[in-house]
């Protein structure tokens, strides 16, 4: 019953967020937890997408891949295979949903804010990470529209973290590895803002179908990990 | 507060399943929520994908599409365009994996059945209709596969069905429509099976994040639904 | 030398066209040769393909395409695929220019009329079923066009009906259903006006080369056939 | 009244075959109507397409394709925009279904032959010159499949070429140049074998539909030009 | 040590340039080497990439493409693989940037001319064959430019060819065929100005690397076949 | 005429390679040039392309490509486009080339190594800092492949590393970051052995045509570079 790297159920990994990691982007990070690594790069660009043009609101947008090798085994390159995945689909759009939720387009003005979220090392929890470090990304980029395209109030509502968790051998258990996430039963990925409300919730069984107080159990769970990932984010943009 | 057609919150659309509609397919369902029309086709072919060749297991994957003029104003088809969009990518992963949590892999022996559910006509909960019609031209595919295919037990561990639910104008309701959906707050997907358990949660802010006891009020709302739904798929299967 | 579903070699299957299956097209029909099912939706939009503006003048175009499971064995989707296959993009040609044989493009306007003929069963004359159902959805769409967009004169000058024959076992047939067209001699498509002149004639060879005599048989057989259809639509163009 | 180039009405322009302008290819001929200029490459090959492997049989198949220059204004490259375009899909089946019109498959074994004609530029009738010096390349191919692979019949059951025919200016003409097939009213590309039969006709009405009697008198027309194109065909293989 | 068709080390092979092969083309020239023949047909259009818009400046881009039985056994269309391979990729670029290095923007205004080499024969020095092919078609596309956009001064500032050279069997040769290319140890593509200065220097070690003696041998020879390139299309281009 | 950021014209950027900075590679290093910065990753694969089996060789292969902010503006996501350009062909090309040609085939056995070489951050040279760093992790690669498949004898029978040289206001420079780069006049990326011969030499005026002496004095400045390159490679590689 013990966990692979010996946590206990409630444990998150070792979670560092290296910030202005890019000497270029708006906002940049490298957000790690334990052996995941994904680097996080937000760019600001004038001009919104053709069909929000003349609304006056903004757009953020986010782009997730994982380079050939961050995995165990070697996978072909979306460019080089000429399309990109429904995986890689679906985790873009829950990383642009999930920063769009905490942004007020109309204080943002006309302008696109797009981040980048390239998995340079995988180990499990590659999406929630993202999520996590892109946020801090976004902060900076946020930062430098405010002050060269002279915003009159703060596009930002709010933070928002993210974690997985997932029932392992019967036990719930917060932000799992790659070993645990290929053998949990169920698995759930929790977006979360930093007053602890829900953005997104994404529970699927992966063998079992499973019951209410199991959701109630790693809902508590997920909310949990995320205050203390609030928490991490928040020293990160110190300074 | 009304609904626009006039429901209580927690009162389907009016559901019909046309088992069998189409000629050559091993399974088939027309199925309808209102004027959500979807078309699920069930092909049962021998063999399985690569990946899981010589394992004696099979295969059950799903494709979604729509047709152009089935929304309002018309989209470009995906086949013109040359590549299949996040949306549609993420849909035909939710039914396939939906569909897969009541089979029993081995019992199939290698053999694919593949669900194809082309939207005819889109107005709201197009997923969660076709996987409620999906099950049904399952049912029917397994049952040739059987007899065909000479399996020693039955494939089927259960059945799904699934429907949105979610917060418009503050009011938690059952089964949106194309309007209600445009407006809602927070939109959930909810996948059961015909014993009351969850498959798939997916839970969306898409303005204001959403609390716990929101959260748990859909679920509710949810789960009752697919009682209903259930009931009217086994009307559907019987003769 | 009995056809396989018993009809004489110059009477058509049953045919029903359904007008206004689809609630949001400006025109549709759901159209049936026998077990042969297409549904047809008109699309009207503002505006002409860039190489047309400015001309004044509208434009009528058409996608055809088959849902996987019409056949009966699965064919792969052209989305997934990643392009449209020559066949497809035959029939799509050949659907736009029959229709735009019927129209006056200085009366449209710059109006864009888009025909979706998508096949949702095959036995066998889909592409001829496809314009003679095409031609019912372009009516009501035309006048969707006059009455919404004021056109000062009509823009159809006539009506269009197309019917497949051939040659099986010697003998010159109409209609030919998928058994007879797979083991066809010679195959032709004809498109006719509802006065009974000539738009496409298009007639190839399978097996051995045909001599004039046939061919003028043929032909005979296509004009007869389209009086029919002919009446058909206007029966399903009445209320 | 008087044709561009001063042609009378069943008059072909200047017909050239350069046999063998390839040093490459099992057969090759380099074909001229007029400015019309098409090189044609025969290509053997061990082994048929997947779908016919073990049927002992044979398969002739064709790709047809204009340089980016071949005609007034610059085209796009088709490798450029990553995909066919419906009209060379449309030609390259119907150059392929013409020669396998005078082809066994039986005597030619599990080969392929491939033409591949490819237009260096153009002025009307690409698609019925690729035809006719298809057939004059396939010839030496079948020589060389047959010598090579040790044959012991002939695969070749008979000669086949190419015309197209039109209405221009109320007028019926033999072999359209550009200028004149851009103005036409109805245009037909006639496909026949060398002892007068009929393997393709494709009649379209370019602006108004077309009479029987219209028909009649193009048919004779493009026999007749059939019956010159195969004289010159005869002579390019002497020798 | 004699090279497969008896020439001197640094012997061309016998090369031809037939200006104004194509009717359509502003420029147009077919290129020899031996059997290496390369179709080079120049386009003048007005306007310039998107990029380049509002500077007055010109551009000059070149596509280079292969016919598919060009070469020994047949190659796929790039057109049906859907994508352009780094090969077709990289000898275009080669093409357009070697002749813009002749060329000055400023005094074409903004207009465009583009370069398309389709390679309709191949035997070794494709690329570089097109390269002096393409210069001649070039040349007559300027003087097309000057007289009907009353250019000012002349675009072209010198004149530009290339030949390859390589190491074989530890002999250094110009112009090598196909037969010696597939087995050179080290070979070199070099693109000279009329007055002798280099453009491109392209080598690469195919078997073991090469010391800085044998560079300088090959450049030397290069050179000095293009001096001699330099004549011939001085040649071509009278009259 | 100083450097932008102070360097003599014959100084390398500062050089760092982090050997291993990867975690499931079979060989990595993260490579910087002052602020370029390659991720370079090997794969070690049992198998050989198609094209290769049955031989009993090796093979060595590059992919190289860039992360959409790693430059100053964002570039588009070339698995978005849906292919890969023309430049990042080359650069793979080139690497892949460049590693080959320290490498035993036949030593090898059929085992494929992969590198891949994504770009994390741009300054200019990085084609050639990919190169330098990809040496290194395929010497790991290598290492692993001769343990885990027991080689008779080390297919390793070199060293490579590659540093770009330029001609910048009249002056010969080594190593140019982006700001030289842009402005260079000519611009040559020279790939060298650890004993000084030439495996690539790509010479290009990006302006004016040069003469042999530049040439020669930046093919100096190149070798020079590369000796103080072999010895950061080794540095890296010890221990």
């Amino acid at each position: 019953m013990a966990r692979p790297d010996g946590r206990t159920p409630n444990e998150l990994r070792p979670v560092t967020i290296t910030r202005k990691w890019l000497r270029h982007a708006e906002g940049s990070a490298l957000v790690e937890f334990g052996d995941t690594r994904v680097l996080c790069a937000a760019t600001v660009e004038d001009g919104v997408p053709r069909w929000r043009r003349g609304t006056g609101e903004g757009w953020v947008t986010a782009e997730y891949a994982m380079l050939p090798r961050s995995t165990d085994t070697r996978g072909a390159r979306e460019s080089v295979k000429g399309k990109i995945g429904g995986r890689t689909h679906e985790i873009s759009r829950l990383i642009g949903r999930s920063l769009r939720a905490v942004i007020d387009f109309k204080a943002m003005g006309e302008h696109t804010i797009t981040l980048d979220c390239d998995v340079l090392q995988a180990d499990g929890g590659t999406r929630t990470a993202a999520i996590t470090g892109a946020y801090v990304a976004l902060v900076d980029a946020v930062k430098y529209l405010r002050k060269h395209r002279n915003l009159k109030r703060d596009p930002l509502t709010g933070s928002v973290s993210a974690v997985s968790v997932g029932i392992v051998q019967g036990q719930s258990r917060l932000d799992l590895n790659y070993l645990e996430d290929s053998v949990a039963q169920t698995d759930m990925n929790v977006v979360v803002t930093g007053d602890g409300q829900f953005i997104e919730v994404q529970g699927t069984a992966e063998g079992a179908p499973f019951d209410r107080s199991s959701l109630d159990g790693l809902l508590d769970l997920a909310v949990d990990g995320c205050v203390r990932l609030t928490e991490i984010q928040k020293k990160a943009l110190v300074g």
